[in-house]
C-alpha cells in the first residue's frame, strides 16, 4: 500500500513545526536526539512512544544509550518522509 | 571504578559458551541480532532486556527497528569486555 510521500513544500513546512527534529542528510526520515536523566527515564520515555507508535501503526527506527535515546522516523511504503512521519513527531512531542 | 578487562583467552573462552554472540570488528564488544514476530514481540523482549539492564546495572546499547532488535555489550569502565558483558549475554538469552 503506497503512502505520498511528502513535497519538498510540503516537508519544509512540516519542519517548521518540528523545530526539534531534524531532516536526515538524505532528506528521507525526521531525526531528534532525547537526553535523559538516566536509563530508567530513557526506558520509561521509549515505551510510551512503543504505545504510540504501536496505536498509529507506524514504527520508530531507534537506539537508546543509556540516558540518551535517538529516534528517526520514515515512511517505507511512501520511500521517504510521509504526513505520518510528521504526525508522529508531533505525537512523541507531545509526550514530554 | 575500573573493571578488568577480559584476557584474549578468557573472551574466547565466554564466547564459546555463547555461541549467539559475536564478537565487535573491534574486539571490544559483544553483539547479537535478534528477530521477533512483530513490534510488540520485540518491545516485550526490550523491556524484559530493561529491567535486567536496571537490576545488574549494566547497561546495553541496542537499537530496534520494528521486529528486529541489535545489542551490543561492552564495559566502559573497562575500555572493552569484562566478565558483566559475558553475564550479561548469558542473562539476556536466558529471557528467550
Amino acid at each position: 500500500m503506497a503512502v505520498p510521500q511528502l513535497t519538498d513544500a510540503e516537508r519544509d513546512q512540516a519542519l517548521l513545526g518540528l523545530p526539534e527534529w531534524s531532516l536526515r542528510d538524505d532528506k528521507l526520515a525526521l531525526v531528534r536526539q532525547f537526553k535523559f536523566r538516566g536509563f530508567g527515564e530513557a526506558f520509561a520515555f521509549m515505551t510510551r512512544v512503543a504505545l504510540v507508535a504501536e496505536k498509529r501503526d507506524h514504527h520508530p527506527e531507534w537506539s537508546n544509550v543509556y540516558n540518551r535515546v535517538e529516534i528517526t522516523l520514515t515512511t517505507h511504503a511512501a520511500g521517504g518522509l510521509s504526513q505520518r512521519d510528521v504526525d508522529m513527531a508531533a505525537a512523541i512531542d507531545a509526550l514530554l
